[in-house]
């Protein structure tokens, strides 16, 4: 019987508790790698380290779990894994459970997410699972069954090519499941002033969100906001298609 | 008459060359503002500071032009320019002009394009710059007049709502312009052993890039190899619509 392998990795580092919820689940359907950043990595993107060396150190190893740390970024953590670490191809990448929604454009923030990039642009089957809650503490007995049969799903079904996954849980009791779009929205910043001992202003950047369209039921904010588990197809070609027949109506190509 | 704003950062640093060459072009056209990153943040993606305070610093007061450098990454940098240093929204936000190319997958690891996607959120025209030469004195002297018709071009006629511009450029003679697709394909690592002086392992990550579809013309991969200037509309929002049906009809929402 040829044996499944997934591969695992978050952005909360090594220690998280969605991290380890992430693995007891995943465990009961292959045998498990984890390369995961040796603390917190959270809004690192897909940040790669390009100007100092990487660390990694074994952790666990045991007959179906392996476990390392890594210094780099969540990013990192996925190329040392498919290039370094791993003897062959993971069946499944899994990212999370995030401590923190990574819905509408946080996705674009989120180590988590950038490590689920990177195994789509590896054509791996890819998912980013994220509670909305940020507590270190955060109870994840709700979305645990709902992360199985996802897991259970993508092992069966796969994804369509160059299609990756962004699964948010809300808090408390959970409805069900939309398959949803990625909620317009955008951060709205405040930096926070301050003075070092130094005598030297330095800014600690705080930020509130707003969804651009609250009142959009085909939305991922929408379905997190009443309830449900959001999952949205998410690509790591970010190229859009219906703007290029305006790019080149408009004389695009003929700029010299 | 209303003066033009154009807020403008990259990720090589507010020494690099490309950016002088960019704010150089940009003054024609506009009031500039530079906040750009004190040093070298390749390779940040959308990678936001969370767990340490920004400092700014001011450079250059002159007329028509204003410089800050930050300790943060690009899209801080963004963040900061618009939330606290701007007193209004700017024009068009300009990235770059980079080091490097930002072609096909490229785009979800780069500073550069990260400021972009930022700007895109924001509901700002936006538009990375980049050239296919890495070295700290390219000579961006054919590119330059086609840098300067895109903020012309850019300035006059916006972009679709929701759609930003990836532009990337050959190095020595450009053909044309082409507007392409981002390529499909993928990095290879390479993780090269060392031991630093304590007898600890580490590893410097290196990789080749590998286009996936090298004969599909309508990519920016194949515009860069065949000495034209690529034009990609860009997105932040990553749903993969046309993945949407099939989620569903997988069953997805009936999973409980």
């Amino acid at each position: 019987m040829n044996e499944k392998l997934i591969l695992i990795t978050n952005d909360d580092g090594v220690r998280a508790k969605g991290l380890s919820e992430l693995i007891a689940v995943a465990r009961q359907f292959a045998r498990v790698v984890v390369v995961a950043p040796d603390g917190a990595r959270s809004g690192q993107s897909n940040a790669i380290t390009m100007t100092a060396p990487l660390y990694k150190r074994l952790l666990v190893q045991e007959q179906n779990l392996t476990v390392y740390e890594c210094t780099g970024t969540p990013t990192d953590c996925v190329k040392m894994a498919l290039n370094h670490i791993l003897d062959r191809k993971p069946d499944v990448l899994l990212s999370g459970i995030n401590h923190g929604s990574n819905s509408s454009v946080n996705v674009i923030y989120s180590g988590t997410m950038g490590a689920v990039l990177e195994g789509c642009s590896q054509e791996i089957p890819s998912v980013g699972f994220s509670l909305n809650d940020h507590s270190p503490e955060a109870d994840f007995s709700a979305f645990r069954p709902y992360v199985s049969m996802f897991i259970e799903r993508v092992m069966c079904q796969s994804l369509p090519q160059g299609v990756c996954l962004n699964i948010n849980a809300p808090v408390g009791e959970i409805k069900g499941v939309r398959v949803c779009s990625q909620s317009k929205g955008h951060w709205v910043e405040e930096f926070d002033a301050r003075q070092n001992p130094h005598g030297q202003p330095y800014y600690w950047m705080t930020g509130q969100f707003r969804n651009a369209e609250p009142d959009n039921t085909s939305t991922d904010e929408w379905a997190l906001d009443n309830g449900y588990v959001s999952v949205v197809p998410t690509t790591c070609d970010l190229t859009h298609y219906a703007s290029l027949a305006w790019l080149k109506n408009s004389g695009y190509e003929q700029i010299k």
